[in-house]
């Protein structure tokens, strides 16, 4: 830091955060509220834990298991250390834990929250981002895993989008046991590496996914991946085994019939759905939204999932010895904000304010008086924050768009006959004060 | 760690934090709707800033200048560090400073936000909490000041809270400064310490808080805190200031003006009211509860304030020369929750939903066909979620507080005739599945 910056601290957000609007507040509040009212018809109880546990219990959970430090923000506390929470699985997993005895089984909670990476940030990379997630503890029955499918496609109908909008992608995780098995492969790192490169299909095609299943892989950068190192006959048949059309596992038998129970049908079969982490044991499933979502700059960008989920029998069994199979589902509500806001022309209107115009100290009550009535009638006003000169007031009005503006000078107060000046048409009433809320009503 | 535990990670949470369970947060989620329609009908902007800032972006403000990487949870990130905020006052500086060119001037915004404390833990002291905060930017009217307590009131009126419940205190930083410039103290350091003991008042009474004024104090445990080093003089003319019943500083007088003109009586001069942040310039303001709040053992405790403010008119310009003093108030939401759900029986009702109980796999269709039904009827509902014994769905019933079951076995469906047993009355109809819908109503 240079001397003469010392006194002067940073203006800017470090990489991978951001500000956020009201328009953009509002619509995540709509779709929050859409959110809770479906979970309350589905039966999921409202839980909050908080942003930081300690570092153990949640990083047996991390999707690189050999890397337990990184991806996460943790600190040292005493001898112990805490991080923030990188997803609302883990914290669920160690809240089952502690309160086994309490809860009701099966258990069914939903959550709202922050969850934090630590990952190098790049252009659309966000560190923070808010999650939603509903998870089913304590049953096997695959009738859990279908009531999400249909759970989050109410909550996206439900916030506007049309059943072409978007599709469930499900697949399982016994897919890729069972294939391992047939194959022979036991060894469990190389399972991992070998499903890390599968996830990548969707970017990289089958051919960047074989190298990686293979020997490894060079990337435009000239950086290596290491891969799999598995045998051409065997990447063969991993290759065939996911390009079938419909599924052989019975789990997903299974669960294609319970979709047909409910008659939804807004979902697909797609083997190529791995999701990356490693306590996945049973069905596994994408949320996808199908239209078109553009970047800041209006290139039209391959926007991807935005979330989804899938059967975890074993990871609350990491605390001990607990009948805790589950499965759940996350969706990142962020990135549903900026899609959803991009799809649809929200009616959300931010209200602002009618600005009662400052001229005179003197004249406060007289402000005051005009203020009480209007919000007692529910009318967003202030007076305006200052004695400034009219014109500057104006440019103020102007800028919060508010749709109008009282003058209520010297000889309008002496008439008790404010001005009301509609700021959209530029027009100007003089109004008696009792008829000042019905006038503003015709123009808001 | 010993050798067997090993394996198995911590099952509890860190000490300063805490689960939230649904009751909390639905009484959470209603002063929340209440504070964004008082928002509203202020004209305060909705905005919401990250967790992480730059540490220099707020360590400037930190309430201990001298220690500027306590309190707060650090990391360290390249080159730079990072700090979760400890408040939302900091990071509406860093904005106000990053977007001055953009923003409405005046300019009015409210935030709702999680801020955290690396503090000691204790019991009943958290170090993460949900605050709320509305601030004023640009304008040295004091009419900002008073609508800030206005506002509040109105928030606390709305959230069910009596004019008798609740109290705005109100002093003025000018009071202190005028008293130092009388008492002729001159160092910054000497002032800010004299001002933490005056902040103790309430705690340690004139007795300790004279001793802090001092030479210094000893505490319960021996602890030994240095004083300000006034002499007894000096001291002596604190607490007769301290002791005056009416405000005599300009700006207190005004407040107190513009306050009749709102005809808003539920507020108190009370110069002990200090406040310790050193940022403050002029009036300050605190927000107290009246009535009794006990802690989870049943004792009444001394609650203290829920929050308050104050104005700021140099703060931002740490980020360069900039034209913007401010007035602002923050609001411990946890806190207000906590001492809301003692004083208030909520109506909030926590809706369960009806449980469908679980016969046989091949039925599943028709648990379906009821389940949708019940739904799109708005009625919260579930199939049970497992293939357990029909003596553990009832319990689980129970525990969830469901207020029926339906049981619909093989005999009941070749009626079409579920049966609704009613948790609270133990009552059983047999039912037409048309039927059903009107049935339930009436019991929830």
């Amino acid at each position: 830091m240079t001397k003469e910056k010392k006194n002067k601290p940073s203006k800017e957000l470090p990489l991978g955060f951001v500000d956020r609007q009201e328009k953009e507040l509002l619509v995540r509040d709509y779709i929050i509220s859409n959110v809770k009212e479906v979970m309350v018809k589905y039966g999921f109880q409202y839980l909050e834990t908080p942003s930081f546990e300690y570092s153990d219990s949640i990083g047996k959970f991390l999707p690189d298991k050999d890397r337990p430090d990184e991806g996460v923000f943790s600190f040292k506390d005493g001898n112990k250390w805490l991080s923030l929470r990188y997803d609302l699985t883990a914290p669920l997993a160690r809240y089952v834990a502690k309160n086994y005895l309490e809860i009701p089984k099966p258990f069914k909670r939903y959550q709202l929250g922050t969850v934090w990476r630590n990952e190098k940030p790049g252009p659309g990379r966000f560190r923070e981002f808010l999650q939603f997630d509903a998870d089913y503890v304590g049953t096997k029955s695959l009738q859990a895993d279908t009531e999400l499918c249909v759970m989050i496609s109410e909550i996206l109908e439900k916030c506007g989008l049309a059943k072409s909008d978007y599709l469930i992608k499900i697949s399982s995780r016994k897919i890729t046991d069972e294939l391992f098995k047939k194959i022979n492969i036991k060894d469990n790192q190389q399972k991992l590496t070998a499903l890390r490169a599968l996830d990548k299909i969707d970017r990289l095609g089958w051919g960047g996914v074989k190298e990686l299943l293979g020997a490894g892989r060079k990337d435009k950068s000239g950086d290596f991946t290491k891969g799999a190192n598995l045998k051409t006959e065997e990447i063969d048949a991993i290759e065939q085994a996911f390009k079938k059309k419909s599924p052989e596992t019975e789990d997903l038998i299974e669960i294609l019939k319970i979709f047909q129970d409910y008659n939804f049908k807004n979902f697909e079969f797609d083997p190529s759905i791995v999701r990356g982490l490693e306590y996945y044991t049973g069905p596994i499933f994408e949320v996808n939204l199908k239209f078109d979502v553009k970047n800041n700059k209006g290139e039209v960008i391959q926007f991807g999932s935005i979330g989804g989920g899938g059967r975890y029998d074993n990871l609350i069994n990491n605390f001990g010895n607990f009948n805790a199979p589950a499965t759940g589902i996350s969706i990142g509500l962020d990135r549903l904000v900026y899609a959803l806001m991009q799809k649809k022309k929200f009616e959300l209107k931010q209200i602002k304010p009618i600005v009662i115009c400052f001229f005179d100290k003197n004249s406060m009550k007289e402000y005051i008086n005009v203020l009480t009535i209007l919000r007692k009638a529910g009318i967003s006003a202030e007076i305006y924050p200052g004695e400034s000169k009219l014109k500057k007031q104006m440019e103020y009005a102007n800028k919060i768009k508010s749709p109008a503006v009282i003058l209520y000078g010297e000889d309008e107060i002496k008439l008790s006959k404010p001005t009301l000046r509609n700021l959209s048409s530029g027009e100007e009433k003089s109004i008696e004060i009792k008829g000042l809320v019905n006038e503003i009503k015709k123009i808001i």
